[in-house]
């Protein structure tokens, strides 16, 4: 049979239907107006979503790699010092572009399975007096280990050291599954992906830019073109953009948006956030421990299992491709084989989740890991059950 | 959220994206050869889902019912005598659409959750020395209570009485599911539908019919028209139908069979059969019966779970789609109230049905139902774990 | 290459990509309250474009013909008489419909071209001095020959008359393309289908019943049962269906009708009509014939070219099949060979319209009819340019 | 109602149905074997459709924009020497494009409407003594003026001159509706994009880089990282990507790739050749004059249609939008309201073409233009019909 069981990975995610028929448009003209009635819809929406009233969105055909790069080139030039913290594959991701593009990163590490320190951060902040730290790069919700930093945190710490840097913040797996305050945390510029909670293709790197940002690109020497955003503004301006946009990608946005605000932005977190605590029960269920160090650092999109000593977490999501056709997502970097991990963002159901839980545990005892059938499953059930919507309805 | 959970109603089943494109097709001119082109590889691999070599397929735009209808009204006249029993809602609605055309039905009773009784139909059959009886009907697979009736058996009962009616089979939630055998079972007239075993929307009538069956259609007098025989087959002789096709859904078919025989029709058997068994041991796992009376009369579509004394098998259906947004089958008629029902046929995984069976066991914990959470899943996870294809990986 | 022109068969239609989306639901419970929120819409839409204020519709799986079969088996009894007009084949295939059923069909002949002939069938109710006529039939549009029936008229001779007859009307190809008016012209029965006006795929004969037809069926003794309007409005009543409906098609119906409204009737209509005199002034720039005898007969849908001495009209749709992968409609019956139509109807463009026209004229040229290349494109041309809506501009 | 006029714009182009399926797919993991299995037959299809046979095939996730900005930041240095060919809006934006990459531009400039002057740049690279440019920049098709240039003869003029630069083509409105050969002509990096012959959505560039560019990104120090071709070819090695694919994209453009083998690459040239002849035909029968100087210079995806004196060619897109729903593409540059033009790449069949110049022959009467109605259709027409593939009919 042909592929249709959910996917686990921590994006992309599952498609709801009807935003893959919002991207599935014929061709448009994008220099008409009908690119414009699809276009302003979504970059309101994602203001909306991003909590910014200021600044600019920019939607770039590319994948959350190049908004990152998008984030630097515009506002950055050779040999600007940045500061960094390294605690996941993501952050590091980041840090080694700003690297190549010739950027002096000032790295703070942290455990993979920790936050961005925003005490360390501060710290840094506080003793670079001359203020040559020209940006701060955060990853919102670390997707290799399960673990959301506090920029509201990080913010205050900024503040604390009277810093201006920029305050960039990766949020490709947090932004439209939890809370992101765009205005309220002094973030800059925010990068999202149209593959994690607005469950669409990859394909749009979706950036949220401040006014400061902006000014910024005047002074900025890196070499930019396709990324740059004085043609995308200066596109917008004119009702289109500098090159072929990708018309359906755009349109499914706007549509996701609508989908997203027809629930209510508010229940689309509290739906993440109970699907990620009925993983955690389930984990608990087993027996196992999450990747993530302490309660507040759980991410509600993405759970690292750890493997128990002396099995391989890789091993899981192996199996579970092979003999059930179901995807979860391995261990990377420092964390490869110590754990595997469960996607529980999008469009995901009580029952969806339970399926993949119940696949979970399936490989791990097909494995030899002492999991015990149907423990993960029923912590899952009981969790869940009592926080279902429907009350409770009573027997005949 | 839209609604994305797959369903466990016994039909219409879920359909695999691939045959829904297959469906979704650009107006073509249905009296041109591009018609012939989808529709004789339909009708090809129909008579090998049904197992048949001689006599003709008829594809009609209607449901299962118009099937029936068109089964007696092609073959029998007004008063004609047929021989029918009757354990379960669909049976004896085909009792009564064949009685409102006026047919003289003798109907032997059996208790629902038992199968056609070929012995007691035998015994009928031999009584009728002067053969007055033109067609024995017969339910393959009772809907309402998830029993699968020995066909071949009642052929053998027919032969020993050197009966020459016609055997006319519903089977409608059984072919492409379960085997079917219409030349070695000696049936004349086979009745499917497609928004079951062929996992496709409902629309379409599909009959497999014998050359007797063919041959009576001379001396019947019921009236028809838009269900006539002759015209169809006038029709398909030029290539075409005797009014406007439904093209897509025709289209959808050859895919459907493409697809069965890709899987290979006897691992699609086994592939239902395996489902089924994981169904009921997790009834068995809950402490619950199924209605069938004994396993030679196990279904491999459907599942009817019998309540506990006091529970109603109603409630869990309705509280499974206002809570969790699943669907399951209520019980019919004299089984009202007493069971629900699981389907489990057409395109379905280990992990969809795992995600019906925690679906279900919540459910029926919310009710107050003497079921332990994980306890069903459990018994069908290990079931499902030995018997999946995938050699049993070790741990690292 | 794929296929990918329109059809310019007067059915089934070009369909709008949204209609399409809207048919290709993924399965639900027909049985759930999900189902009514589909069905309900879709209901009260025919209502408002078959201009009915009471009564009911039903929504049958199966194609009109099916309908006309409807029609007849819950309204008469075997061997009533009833009086049809025959002036093309789809008039000829209903009365053939009724004659299988064992109805006494006085048939009343006019030529192929002309409309039904209102004073002739006045006449002959007006002799039915007992009223023996139980139902009047007529063919609003007539397919073969593109010919529209005043129905009004033939309303208004029935009350001449002072004939109680049903009057059952065959509105396939004309509803929600051109006027239709079930209230003000005393229509009992009015027959659609999915495929035409609707721009769906075939699979639905839709159906308006006045009261006095519904009163009709207590005392109709011919067989029914799949087609039972009761089975169908106890389902409805019960928020469901006798059988498992066609979901998806339910539901592109109801997208449909709001495609429809948005554009506004009265809109949809004078679209029809502007198509069908841009075809018109085609044939005439061609030098050709329509066949419909006048022009208060002029269907807005179909048109029939009468092909010059010495052709073959067959020859252009079998030319324009296989050299351009275009499709137009034969002739049939008495006007095969005589004549080829182009339909007209359903999600057409003035844009669309053209390729066929400049098809239809490669054709004849390559087959030496003696039409001018660019004649009827030019002709057809001049009258949309100036019957668009958007106000001519100024050159710069 | 909805949109469904085919486009007419030089890009993106119509989608055939079946490959936007091909697009439509669920989510499934990029770092299985799944994803595997989608991308190796669309790198292998490139090499066969760009005629290469070493080297590398990249699929970026961005427009042809960015392809162009991944071709010079993977070879080039900042400072370093190229030269081009400015003669339309496109190649003028390639240049600037280099310039804000910090590269030193040599351009040679000549008349809209003429090619790529192989030999003025033959004399400038002959005169590149010490071998100071490092790459020549050509534009295969220039999308703005309807104009091919002779790539083979500047790879000629190269050789002639024994100049060892890279040649660096932009084929994105050229590859996979015009003859390419990568091999043949010595093209180092060849520049296409999903969104024209391969009739795709926009956002995937595809470039295919010959292993002599490959060396010459280890001595090339332009900054890169999300267009970095070594993290992309690291990510082929082991069977996936750097970052998260756009996989129904490439899904797509498999499917389109293995349609324009089906048809045969030469039947899609040559089918592209005949629309494009068509269109000039139909520009000479409309007296008008293409942009194009000379026939060796047509283009057969995109023809400039100039306008008379005194006559805006603007008009006609904007009229043909706003009246008949019909996209043409504007001049743009130094042509800007000199010129409309018509796309005839892609998907297109010979009555789609006839639409789109019925509706440009509409709006020039429209706009006072003397053009006759019907003059350019039937001169495309007598073309068209000439040399359709199938043999003419002779009447009955």
């Amino acid at each position: 049979m042909s592929l249709q069981n959910p996917v686990f990975i921590p994006g992309p995610t599952n498609m709801p239907e009807s935003l893959r028929k919002a991207c599935d448009m014929p061709t448009i003209d994008h220099r008409s107006p009908a690119f414009a009635a699809v276009f302003q819809p979504a970059v309101a929406g994602v203001k909306e979503v991003l909590g910014m009233t200021a600044g600019e969105v920019l939607l770039l055909p590319s994948t959350g790699t190049g908004g990152w790069e998008a984030a630097i080139s515009n506002t950055l030039s050779p040999g600007d010092k940045i500061l960094a913290a390294r605690h996941g594959m993501f952050s590091h991701r980041w840090i080694d572009l700003c690297q190549r593009h010739g950027l002096d990163v000032q790295i703070i590490e942290a455990p993979w399975g920790e936050g961005c320190p925003a005490d360390a951060m501060g710290a840094a902040l506080a003793a670079d007096t001359d203020h040559s730290i020209k940006a701060v790069l955060a990853t919102h919700n670390e997707t290799a280990t399960g673990v959301r930093s506090d920029i509201a945190g990080l913010r205050a710490a900024m503040d604390k050291a009277g810093h201006p840097a920029l305050l960039m913040v990766d949020g490709v797996s947090s932004i439209a599954s939890m809370p992101f305050e765009m205005d309220a945390w002094g973030v800059d510029i925010a990068v999202a992906g149209s593959q994690k909670g607005f469950m669409l293709p990859a394909g749009l790197a979706i950036l949220g830019v401040s006014p400061k940002a902006l000014a910024a690109r005047d002074s900025a020497t890196l070499p930019r073109a396709y990324f740059d955003f004085g043609d995308m503004l200066k596109g917008y301006a004119a009702g289109g953009y500098p090159f072929t946009p990708p018309v359906g990608l755009i349109n499914g946005l706007a549509a996701s948006i609508a989908m997203l605000k027809a629930e209510g932005l508010d229940n689309v977190y509290a739906r993440h956030h109970r699907l990620a605590e009925a993983t955690r029960r389930a984990v608990g269920g087993w027996g196992l421990q999450v990747c993530a160090a302490r309660p507040d650092l759980y991410s509600d999109t993405v759970t690292g299992v750890m493997a128990p000593d002396g099995f391989n977490g890789t091993d899981v999501v192996t199996l579970a491709a092979s003999k059930y056709g179901v995807a979860f997502g391995v261990g990377l970097g420092e964390v490869a084989g110590k754990l595997f991990r469960i996607g529980h963002l999008g469009s995901l159901t009580d029952v969806m989740l339970l399926s993949g839980l119940a696949t979970a545990e399936m490989c791990m005892a097909d494995l030899g890991w002492p999991v015990k059938l149907g423990s993960g499953v029923a912590a899952a059930q009981e969790y869940l059950r009592g926080t279902a919507a429907e009350p409770i309805a009573k027997a005949a």
